[in-house]
């Protein structure tokens, strides 16, 4: 699907991606080889006409620069643009510069495609504590925007531009057909959980759609949609400072969406079906990963308990190393469990790993280790734990713990 | 201090640690030169009286079995002879065998000491969900208890006999001068944060001490005593099943310590200036550690916000492992602090590393890395954050994230 799928399919979308020289450097350092798209370091995304926009954000209380500028602007309810992405630095903590720089940075862009700096959405993934290199972004700017187009290619190298030690680009799109045959289209793409410089701040994800949906319904579906996928991603439990959904919505198609309807029901699994996509391909290529590993739990008291148990397990670096070592150590999972904070009676739990019952009622089972370990020789790995005192469950999408997280995490920044 | 130091300083008390043969195996297979003392595998502690006896637990759900028996019993308030240790297996999730299993390893020390079981306490430390070797245990108590002495080898062999992959024994004591020039000791071990199998449960500290206090006088000391030490110490933030430290005691000083006294305070104080010693030999010696780590915080507006964030500091991976990497990487601190929920703001605090301010005002300061880079190549480092909002602070021990820490927890069971 993702060979396919780029963010321009939209009609009325248009993308780019440049090499600034912000990557280049260390990126030649590392590999001489590299292809050129990997050396791609500031993405612009625009519709031809203003879109309704909505987005959702990191939890974090420290906020990068970029974003709270961003944050402002969608939430005043303006109409946008598009949003301009660099790569390597965050633009996070460095002053009130941070926030001047990404005033300087719209500006730039708003001049040449000749609208307003305040419709231009800013993102920064990078280096936390620096301040970015302005001159290098816009002086990129002419060319970045006399490159768009609507083309596959550009639109990838927009995603390569976001891209830091993301391994493989994370890219969606779908057609949705609606009442009397009235056809939208939905694309989007994500950066990931991939970090190159130790102090990277981390998720950000676009979607682009030419459906017309008004701004308070296009964040109340984004923010359904992002609550089981986005938000159920863990690759280490730290959650960054410049994480962003957002989603633009041109019109382009003529098609109405309202609220309340059938219509409005379609487009609202499509988002929610498409931002899960994207999510699992977030998991699968957290730093290190080589496995991806789904954690569901059933039958919890409350909503509440079954996500505090699904995070600790998700995010507990036992059962994580235990994956990458392909080891059917389940109490690891069982303990995860008991400290995640959930009120359940541990002597009513089971737990499943990839179908196979490892725990009854709190007691290990008697399973077949070579089943297990064929099992966990999968690249893909379900836990399931059912607490069977309730109907609540939930989920979050992971990855194992191998050397690799702490050689790309323990790396030197400089 | 370690050197001089083991359990049966105290009077009355003697120990011993035999080779029951469930570490010897794999341990031949991992280095035939392994020295005798790695291969002790059931510890055993006793007074030659009863003892007043206090005991704090872990805070999981799920419990090991003899774990929940010695809880039973020091909660009854009921005194005890002492306590018997052993590794390899955790006796934990297993069924109700595992509680008969842990009276019946009870009553063969009890039958050869010649007192009741449930004056036996219990603790198990090793693997998850597998019923432990019964037999190979109570076939060794006989030889454990016909060589109880209270010479500093067999008071190490106790040591050794509980620890797993820890790498150093950890062993503390004290003489106290109280009024009137009486004397009394106390002696702790711990075994701490080692796995070699995957499934392990981790931290079991013993205390020992010839005072004569009452059972609650003991509890509330004891509770003050681990809560800014052991409660302060994560490795990885999993917490194991069978957490226990207890302390023993007997009285054979003579000495009377009365709660409200200038006494009680001198030695509440002692137990807790030994339970921190300790904590930080388990933090040092945390699977894989190549750094201490020690996290303070200063300022927060309440207790809760001070420990939410010492808390995600020292759990955190990125910050872990940039420990490892020896990178002052102090953006990952902002943003453990960020997201840990703690309410504090982001533009009022400050962060030193190792006494090098990298932050101040929630902005990276412009720091030498040349001194930074040094102080990161001290085996001990100190991270403290200062939020400028209120007057409470607290504490974490913790140590960095290595390859080794993957490849310990990576490791097949079998």
């Amino acid at each position: 699907m993702e060979e396919s799928s780029y963010i321009t399919i939209p009609a009325g979308f248009k993308a780019n991606g440049v090499a600034a020289g912000m990557k280049c450097s260390d990126r030649a350092n590392i590999n001489p080889d590299t292809p050129k798209n990997a050396y791609l370091d500031v993405g612009l995304i625009v519709s031809d006409t203003p879109c309704n926009v909505a987005g959702v954000y990191t939890s974090n209380l420290v906020k990068g620069h970029s974003l709270v500028r961003s944050i402002n602007i969608i939430e005043s309810g303006r109409k946008v643009r598009g949003i301009i992405v660099n790569s390597k630095n965050a633009n996070a903590a460095v002053g009130s510069i941070g926030i001047e720089d990404a005033d300087k940075i719209a500006a730039s862009v708003a001049k040449e495609l000749g609208c307003t700096a305040d419709e231009i959405l800013t993102a920064s993934t990078g280096v936390i504590g620096t301040r970015l290199p302005l001159d290098l972004i816009t002086d990129a700017v002419p060319g970045l925007v006399s490159g768009l187009s609507a083309s596959e290619e550009s639109a990838h190298n927009s995603e390569y531009a976001m891209m830091t030690t993301d391994t493989v680009p994370k890219e969606v799109s779908a057609e949705i057909t609606l009442a009397e045959d009235k056809t939208v289209r939905i694309a989007g793409q994500a950066k990931g959980s991939g970090m190159i410089h130790p102090n990277l701040a981390t998720m950000i994800g676009i979607f682009t759609t030419d459906a017309d949906i008004e701004p308070a319904l296009l964040k109340s579906m984004l923010k359904d949609a992002v609550k089981y996928t986005f938000n159920r991603v863990s690759v280490d439990g730290d959650t960054s400072v410049c994480d962003m959904v957002t989603v633009l919505a041109n019109g382009k198609s003529g098609v109405k969406i309202e609220s309340d309807t059938e219509d409005a029901a379609v487009f609202a699994e499509a988002l929610r079906s498409l931002c899960e996509d994207i999510s699992r391909m977030l998991a699968s290529d957290g730093e290190g990963a080589t496995k991806f590993v789904e954690v569901e739990v059933y039958g919890a008291k409350t909503e509440k308990d079954a996500y505090l148990i699904a995070s600790a397990v998700a995010k507990s670096p036992l059962c994580k190393t235990a994956f990458f070592g392909m080891d059917a150590n389940c109490g690891r999972i069982l303990t995860a469990a008991g400290y995640s904070g959930a009120d359940f009676d541990p002597e009513h739990i089971d737990i499943k790993l990839s179908g196979l019952l490892v725990y009854k009622d709190g007691v290990a089972a008697d399973f077949d280790e070579a089943e297990a370990d064929r099992l966990l020789h999968e690249h893909d790995i379900k836990v399931e734990l059912f607490l069977n005192e309730g109907d609540c469950c939930d989920r979050m999408f992971t990855c194992d713990f191998s050397y690799k997280y702490v050689e790309i995490n323990g790396s030197y920044r400089t």
